[in-house]
């Protein structure tokens, strides 16, 4: 059965569980709000102890009231709420959220009646937010059932796995004086609708332009990935995720019991899905407040408006840490300038009056349609004094600025660049601060917040600009090959999870990738044979057993053999140290391969299943890249193209990959039709759980995968 | 001669050179200013065309000054600099701000003229502040030079040269309730006072706390660290160091003409001067107020306070971020803590009140109480929404809170430990916020900053607990050993700047470094007795000529050598190819050394001369780590044993030092020995400009330095 779409929280009716004469309960202040904020709906206040309140009718029960309502605020205990989600589902109520904590998150006994609240609530058709959740509100309903104060209505939507990280937001905002919110959840426990429901939402919801969200850990992860991918190529999300580090984990952990993972797979899945990740909560709202009120830019290169050499040089320094450009502007916008601000002036990137708008900061409005006419330039920060020179300098100043406000939001409009600002003077809130942000500019007060602003339209734009995922993007398992099916099917009917490598080489051959010539070799006779076939060539002799993972240390490797006596003296100490090192390993022989070119680059190719997010690839540099210096990539499976070619730009030492000391760059191409291959084959086999090739040396024409690893999951899938 | 020192920044006489009847010229606004402000002092207006201003006497020329004043303000044009600075000197001015542009920024012609006004400066006695400079101002003196509105008295002192980001700090201070400046002082092109000779001021200024630094490049950079590292032994100095990136770079240059270094490099050596390096600009002011206001803490260990998962979850990853260590809490504490919180409370650091507090706002004192008496606990942070439960919830709490707010000011003064306090109602500044700016405790609105204030405040106090400086550091030559000043004069005698190899052994070897058995070999019949002596060892054999610098590309250098015929060949190769390569090259012969064992962690040191900051030691791994990957950790010259242990421990890659995939740890004594043997060698050669071990191998018993070059300066020093 299909989940009822989440239409209740875009509520025409409400009903309060638990409705109380005491202000200072939930079951009070909701119904207060809602009358003070003018709810255009009825309102159902349930408790067997009133006959009335506030002037509502109060009913005894749930069963009494007289229409189907869509909305149950259910503030009464924990330990009532299986009952009255009963209740609720026989009254055909859409949703309902329970505000009462008790549930999962304090223990075994909550466990189990959170289980009995969501049975409850799957058996009735009731969808359920929380518990354990501070509410939501839908300012285009007046319907604030959270009790936030100063609410502005507007157009960012708010999803948050912690109430007090909304409250944030909303405190937050009175300091941004046009920005206003459209909806928020607090997802409390998640007990049955999952955060991807939300963004789905949030994806239809006319009222939003924008998500912001804070999150400390996802369950259905593949599914979270999906709807925030589709919800992105809608409208932007942007995203704060705590829980990136070990102590933030275990406080995340004892929060709300969701696994966090690294932050370095979270930045790569979420730049997959289009997502704005933003890496200090106060950015989270400055972030999402521009993307709701500017277009995104249709590159990186930005011009910069500076008053000033200090702000233009953090301006700059910043803008580099965040990957935009310092637009190279065209000679006629040069000449241009230079008719402004005097011959002398230097009319590079960052602009810079030095002084020059002390007197005249109408130099700003004029200056800013020059560098937004530039083709090269795909956005404009300008940085500094702007609205405060009036303050500053001279109160005779403030029409000037007032006029230069208003031809600045023109400006914007007109050459549709975004335009972000940055004011020394924002909290004075001038009369040509205020008309920049009535006009759909806001002004930051922080340098850097500015440039993460003028950031987020950049990559939004990106995102915008991204063609529609690749048909093998779908998220349907690939028919997988009936030889490769028999092949794991035999291997998890023997009751192992180890693929030994020469099956694991021959599974990937059948998917069409390359794995050199190598021989299984089972007996003396044999390996006189490949003896003779291989010539003198050096060759790599492993161990090949289901019970020797770590054949190194079992002795079960040999390297750089050449020639018959070689190989059989290796042959019988292989054999016989890996006896040694497991007595009841079974050894089904030894894998020959040729040893691989010198001169190549070393790296692994990892795939696995993250608890959180499902199959994900990981590549970095072979050996202490990955170990020690965590410096890899990753993505969610299944894999594009294009994904897989900025995984290669996202690692620090990709520099490497392009060929240092003299190096020429490595098979690009090569690698990333392995990644692709790789990705088909995991979708085909979802019983592999982990899969690994390291090293993969690369050359500048191909590559060679020097180990493969196999593990299968536990239990089959499906 | 020493110069005469800065007293005249606290002035109790001023001119004003350039007076002005016109409301629009600083000529007239700083006296007005100094008027309004109640100037304890003299004022003397100069200009020929006036007699009176705003009632204080004019006078036509400096001359007529009836007293000897400490300061000038000199508002004229440039061009009339140089002679009134003549006639400064000669009325026994003490110091001048020269407030014009159009000199040293502006070109050739502007270079001559503030040559010009240096060198009448410099003649006449007169300390010359700028120019092209905002001004200062002194707000213990009520010496506002710079027109800055809205000053508050304090002890935050800012050096900066950039007025706009000076002027950006005071708008900002108007959010914090008490904080305050002491002395501004923009120190414009720097013509005649360095920046240290500023710090040095500030060191001493018993009203100053405090002092926020904004700088773009040094000049003077080995003084401005010895500056910097006896001011912070004093009182903290706060950096934020601009012109980062490469784009900053271009952006800082075309300002101030100075030159900004690596960001890396800026790290180390702040660290090692003691200096607390921001690395946001709005992070620059709150960091210093804390600094100002708070003791410095004794170790890491930090207890949180948090009222919601959301806050403790984003605290607890910005910690683990900047460095903080969770504070594991007493047995004890941890009892009381359930005394309060209940029986069911989890109260582990992060302390979640998890809405306990939303009624009885009065915990935060009861359970700071506890964590600030924990002996583990080394400082305390607040977060989330105290001093707005009032507004959150019930204004009935305003009492409780602000009584709350008195009790944490007491016990942070009774602990004697630092408490950062983060609101989101910061902004609505209540009687308990306010309560709490007043007893010192300032209010952060941003849970980063927050962490970042006591991050500070932990950083503080290893400065303050570091043992003075050993004697070696101490920034004297030291006395040359006579033997290797004769070979480095020897080379130089030979208008040599490359030391070849056997020389650079040779030297080292002076310095007690131990370089391993190696011979220069001249001729066939050294190279029997060499192969004679070394036996079957393995033996590398490299070209030595002071024009091969590049030796592998000249085909001079072989490797893995064995007995006399190997040997032969090899010499004939290197010597041949190395001709070939240079067929003017002075070839000395070839150095024989053995082969290092395998299995050392290979490093490079090197020591080269800073344009800015003079020498520095650089530490990083061999290979891609430095020259791909950048992770390399530098100080300045002299270095302690201290330094050079942090050092080790600042590259990313740190870890591989320690071990990794079963290797043992490496000789951290050896490799610091060897540093400090490095710093001594150099301070008693001014001559040498670059000094390189690459590679270094680390074993877990000694090393092997494998490499030695050495390149003098081009020019002798001294």
């Amino acid at each position: 059965m299909k989940n009822r779409p989440l239409d209740f929280l875009s509520p025409r009716s409400i009903m309060v569980v638990g409705a109380s004469a005491n202000p200072a309960k939930r079951g009070y202040n909701a119904i207060a709000r809602l009358l003070s904020d003018g709810f255009d709906g009825p309102i159902y206040p349930i408790n067997p102890q009133l006959t009335e309140l506030r002037g509502l009718t109060c009913y005894a029960s749930i069963a009494e009231v007289p229409e189907a309502v869509d909305l149950a605020l259910i503030c009464t205990p924990a330990s009532t709420v299986p009952e009255i989600i009963e209740q609720c589902g026989a009254a055909g109520i859409q949703g309902a959220i329970v505000l009462a904590t008790g549930f999962s998150e304090s223990g075994p006994a909550g466990e189990r009646l959170e289980q009995a609240a969501v049975e409850a609530a799957r058996r009735s058709g009731v969808r359920l937010v929380g518990p354990n959740t501070s509410g939501m509100f839908n300012t285009a309903r007046q319907c604030n059932l959270v009790g936030f104060q100063d609410l502005r209505q507007g157009s960012v939507g708010i999803l948050s796995q912690s109430g007090n990280m909304a409250l944030s937001m909303i405190t937050e905002s009175r300091r941004h004086p046009t920005l206003g919110f459209s909806t928020y959840i607090g997802v409390g426990n998640e007990a049955e609708i999952a955060l991807h429901e939300y963004l789905d939402y949030f994806a239809h919801d006319s009222d939003t332009r924008v998500v912001a969200t804070y999150i400390e850990g996802v369950r259905q992860g593949e599914a979270f990935l999906q709807s925030a991918r589709a919800l992105s190529t809608r409208k932007p999300m942007v995203l704060y995720k705590s829980g990136r580090t070990p102590s933030g984990q275990s406080a995340a952990r004892s929060h709300t019991g969701a696994l966090a993972g690294d932050i370095t797979l979270c930045r790569g899945l979420m730049r997959q899905a289009g997502v704005i990740l933003v890496e200090r909560s106060d950015h989270l709202l400055p972030v999402a407040e521009s993307l709701a009120t500017q277009p995104s830019a249709r590159g990186y290169r930005v011009a910069v408006l500076a008053d000033g050499g200090g702000h233009a040089t953090i301006t700059a320094d910043e803008m580099s840490d965040r990957g935009l450009q310092l637009a190279e502007l065209e000679p006629a916008t040069r000449e241009r300038l230079r008719g402004l601000l005097g011959p002398q002036a230097p009319v590079d990137n960052p602009v810079d009056f030095a002084g020059a708008s002390d007197t005249e900061p109408g130099l700003f409005a004029d200056c800013s349609e020059l560098l937004l006419a530039d083709p090269g330039v795909d956005g404009l920060l300008v940085v500094g004094l702007f609205g405060g020179y009036q303050l500053r300098f001279s109160t005779t100043l403030a029409d000037v600025e007032e006029q230069a406000a208003q031809t600045l939001c023109r400006l914007q409009k007109q050459y549709g660049k975004p335009l972000v600002l940055h004011s020394l003077y924002k909290h004075h809130n001038t009369e040509a601060l205020q008309r920049l942000e009535a006009g759909g500019i806001p002004v930051q007060d922080s340098l850097e917040v500015a440039v993460h602003c003028m950031a987020a339209l950049c990559q939004y734009g990106e995102v915008q600009q991204r063609p529609s995922p690749a048909p093998n993007l779908r998220r349907e398992a690939l028919t997988p090959l009936k030889a490769a099916a028999e092949m794991l099917d035999a291997v998890i009917a023997e009751q192992l999870r180890v693929v030994t490598e020469d099956k694991g080489r021959a599974l990937l051959k059948l998917y069409g990738i390359d794995t050199g010539e190598t021989c299984l070799i089972q007996d003396e006779t044999a390996l006189r044979a490949a003896a003779r076939d291989f010539g003198e060539r050096a060759l790599a002799m492993k161990v090949v057993s289901p019970q020797v993972v770590h054949k190194s240390d079992a002795g079960g490797v040999a390297l750089n053999l050449r020639g018959e006596k070689a190989l059989l003296q290796a042959f019988q100490r292989i054999i016989d140290s890996s006896r040694r090192y497991r007595n009841d390993a079974r050894i089904d022989g030894v894998l020959l391969t040729p040893m691989a070119p010198a001169g190549g680059v070393e790296v692994i190719l990892g795939i696995t299943r993250d608890p959180q997010f499902g199959p994900v690839i990981m590549f970095g540099l072979g050996g202490i890249h990955v170990e020690v210096l965590r410096d890899v990539s990753f993505r969610a499976l299944p894999l594009d193209a294009a994904d897989a070619a900025t995984m290669l730009t996202e690692i620090r030492a990709h520099r490497i990959l392009e060929g240092v000391r003299g190096q020429p760059p490595v098979d690009h191409d090569a690698l990333i039709e392995l990644m692709l291959s790789l990705s088909r084959l995991l979708q085909a086999h979802p019983q592999i759980a982990e899969l690994e090739l390291n090293p993969v040396m690369l050359y500048q024409s191909g590559l060679e995968i020097l180990d493969v690893r196999i593990l299968l999951t536990e239990k089959p899938i499906r």
